[in-house]
């Protein structure tokens, strides 16, 4: 399968980071959606490199070229392409890295399983690059979902030891969700995004990087939406957000720690809000038995530090076949986490609409 | 997509928790397994319930019947399909459950996304015992995995507060794996596994229930296996761990710990063991850019507190409309950790099997 | 993905001749669906072996046992799994078999693809035997359809050189679908149909056997059915239709004639019947661009020859590498394409059900 | 699933006749193939429209433009994306065809399923251009294929009522599908070659249009090779053959005619060529069970005439509700039939290079 997901929705991603073009084939998208172009475009440019002092400095203008699929400015039910051309690529700076495995890349992994004929530029395919077509799909699945009242968002929960806010489980709305849209870096709390700016800041001054945790909230999604046995919501959106270069852990609603829980404490009550049933706590982040219960859906994603660091390393050649010490060169980012934001967002939106269309 | 999962290895799972029967298909397996009929009824006789005073009283025998796919012994090439009787079921038990909403349940998106058809007595297609079937189709996996020198094992890491030792990501020996096997409660320090199994029996006479962490180690696994962009080691693992019910988070390597490093300190180096590549951490917990790299694939499953508890609930009756009282009776286990170790593996199994034979 | 076939409506099939027993798991069925097991029954008995003197004297009862998925009468929407014993089985007959090649049987190929270890009892995974299970998951969609308007029947339309009449490819009508279901011989003529019987009852005394061709229609199905580019009407019938055994050609409306034809006489016209739109011919079988258009779906398959004949043949024996002669004992139909009437039924039912649910 | 097909190689299709580009992405290839770009080009070449008096007057030059997955000139193993820009569009020619439903074509059918926002200039992605990128991929599979010593070649069997020779379906050589390649109307036999092209210029001058059947041969192929029950080489080589516009059946080896033989007949008894064992008829088409048995596999397709012809014809308007005459103008091929040669090998290469990989 590999370049391909999805059943209702089927997505079918290409590209390498220095190669002509990178996009992606959306096939069973509904005909007659009014592509909302502005809002593609918004969702583009917050996933764009070199927009922030806390992003890489590599600039690409990221802007999507439509190949088929709409006419007169809607879906036509055909398989809708986007590419988005490459442009501003140093690959010189990539020649050391034939050999020269970077920790904690898929560099070495990716020249045994393709027996040395990747494309090792900028990652190739394995570069965050890749999650550019994603965003552009994304964006169209969420306007679909926002035209049935389910809206996405997500935000910066941690960088390293700084904590955002969390979301109130409960009760996430649409203007609290849009309210993150606007910045460089996505925090409810913004006192402490600044914290993590800074913290952002000084290790790029160190050369070296930092991880954090990605929180994200899917509301007004009814109950009934999931396809189990084994196209749960959790399997769906997990298989999807580990497809997100850098991701190394999810978890739904109270997550790891509901193992700390008794089961009177974990399950969810449930209540009438007038006719409306609720659930009094939301341990669950709204999904049970792989099924949505109404409630909003929450989900956190741990998203490990950028591999490329400036700090010398301890490495191999793998032609010399000998240890060896790497600096990477390059343009990278200091932190990925405020970048993958969106990403986050884009496929939980692919996710969710693929299960919605069954 | 639902009932079915797998490329190269296609299973399709049935049954219900009081129906005739739950099994699975197994549809892609190579002829000529000699099928070890012993490691797999071991295997099933660690799933079943009935087995110790800290699992369900329920009892079954849980014998797999084979259909089909296998002639004298070995595996044909055709689907292999597998059945296992119900018969100790007190549907009786469940007659009361039809409208009131167990809390922590399939019960309700359940009833919504099927408008009331689907079978409620024991959770019935939501019900853990669908699970049998997986350990079957797993057990089959891990031989064909185990004549290839990869090995699958989990313990019970947590229940609640008590932790067990953890695996030393960067040596698993089959030694250690196999040792795990013995016991209706898997762990590698075996005073903390009485401390277990005490709050656990604490737990039952308080007519409550409690969560814990699975981890799982997967040894012996050569560089290479792993099929991004969409079909990583890590969306596939995640995709077949999140099916099994009552697990809320995954995490490979160290995990949502990794967020708390630096680059520096997350990447993990390569060094020369004679010929062998190695690297001197294992934070990325065997996976890199969604592939295999030759070190340990190691992950922690999140595993929530029986939903099914003694204590009374506050819920909905949804046919009288208005809120209510539930005391669920019937028999159930006061942690589902220690079985669902098995489990973990046995998917765990099925995940790897599907990606070498890519 | 061999055995699984579908994508809203998933099959995984299963079962050899003479193993324990053949069935089928039906995954993403509707869920309320009240099962007409009288219709169920009825279609299992068209197929079912030793009901006619042009059959095979093989006896089965083909009952199918439901293990899950039907509670209360009902479809849960859970996978509905169904199987059937096999009970009349003369394994020795086929003894000799494991070395000799049955020319014109999938013996040979089968051997080299699953390396010996296929079960070449009764022709094992590759029997008619194991349409059996096709025809139970196809009646349940049959079901499905009919109470959605539209019908589906076979006929037989030729034995060797003997004709039937064909449909109207413009006018079909329910109970014209309806008359064919009650005789062992599917025809629109019964005076062709009592020439047919001759011809066949002849080649069983010559220890030979005859081929013919099914035509199948499928009335009552609205325009917009389809899923092109790779999903059209056509492929996926065919897909379908040439997993039958037997089945070596397929062909839509007009068919091979169409070629004979010029654009002008091709090209079905439009017109007003009232407020529906229809056609003056359906040279296209009901599809255009892979979609239905409104007019009944047409086709035609090939059903080539019984390959068991008593009449003894040249062939090889691949364990002695050497040429041999065959006489092939058992218990074999002189003609398989009134047995495979019901089968073409089922598959058709299954293949618009898939693409009507997406 | 729409527009992906494919299980080990996985295509994804997109483009509209008039759109901005038509392409396909192809995940899956074997990693480090040297491209023969000169071969996809002759490919390319065959197909495209312009180059013959036969066929239509667009002229598009049909460059394929690669984005991804190629690196120094071989496969990186990451999807590769290829592209052709459209160029000779005259979308004005198609004004009147909104509401104007042309005959034979999938206007109607597409209106119906599309509500009416598909794009329907040059039939949109219903368009016979959009098997370029068919012709693209097939050309990358038929390379992969070729160095395994298989050899895939197919020519016109007939234009209306006249006929080429056939394949010798017991011995096809690399030498007699190369020698078809040369041409813009690939036959065996010149002399009949000329008198379908001069038929097809007489339709042309009539404004009218001819159909016919191509016949493709699959040479050097092993025994062993397809996935029954559902992914027989049959079920996959039809499924995509019927993806091609305008085919409206395919029979494999004697095809509809072996209902006319009786199963002595039909039989294909094996001997010993030296080592090799093969069979003395080849009525199967090298096909049994569904698995290649080591002779040529050999079927046919039935192209029906070109839909758009210049007579007029009787139609309706949809936005009218009323009857009218349509006179198709544009630029349309008077027979269809030599272009689809190449199309045909290219479905054909890319369903058995599928098979193979699996």
């Amino acid at each position: 399968m590999s370049g391909v997901w999805g059943n209702k929705i089927q997505i079918s991603i290409f590209g390498e980071s220095h190669g002509n073009a990178i996009g992606i084939n959306i096939s069973g998208l509904p005909s007659g959606v009014l592509l909302d172009m502005e809002a593609i475009n918004e969702k583009m440019e917050r996933r764009a490199p070199g927009r922030s002092k806390i992003s890489t400095a590599r600039s690409e203008a990221d802007k999507v070229e439509i190949l088929s699929g709409v006419f007169e400015g809607r879906t036509t039910g055909a398989p809708l392409c986007g590419i988005i051309r490459n442009s501003d690529t140093r690959s010189q700076d990539y020649s050391k890295l034939k050999d020269l495995m970077r920790p904690g890349h898929s560099d070495y992994p990716a020249k045994i399983k393709y027996q040395g004929f990747n494309d090792y530029r900028g990652g190739g395919h394995f570069s965050g690059r890749i999650t550019a077509p994603l965003v552009f799909a994304g964006a169209i699945a969420e306007q679909i979902l926002r035209e049935k009242g389910i809206y996405i968002g997500a935000h910066v929960k941690s960088i390293n030891n700084i904590e955002d806010d969390s979301f109130n489980p409960l009760e996430i709305t649409k203007e609290q969700l849009n309210s993150l849209k606007g910045s460089d870096l996505s925090v409810l709390n913004n006192e402490q995004g600044e914290k993590m700016r800074e913290l952002i800041l000084q290790a790029k001054k160190e050369g070296d990087s930092l991880g954090g945790v990605v929180e994200c909230a899917i509301a007004g999604i009814p109950a009934g939406v999931g396809d189990p046995f084994f196209d749960s919501v959790e399997s769906t959106l997990a298989h999807l957000v580990f497809s997100v270069p850098a991701v190394k852990g999810i978890e739904f609603g109270a997550g790891f720690d509901i193992t700390k829980m008794k089961g009177s404490e974990a399950n969810d009550s449930y209540y009438y809000d007038g006719d409306e049933i609720k659930t009094k706590t939301n341990n669950n982040g709204g999904i049970l038995g792989g099924i949505s219960n109404g409630m909003p859906i929450i989900f956190r994603a741990a998203v490990k530090p950028t591999s490329s660091i400036i700090k010398v390393q301890d490495t191999i050649d793998v032609n010399k076949k000998q240890e060896d010490k790497l600096q990477v060169v390059g343009r990278h980012d200091p932190c990925i986490v405020s970048r993958a934001v969106v990403v986050i967002e884009a496929v939980s939106a692919l996710g969710i609409l693929d299960l919605m269309l069954r």
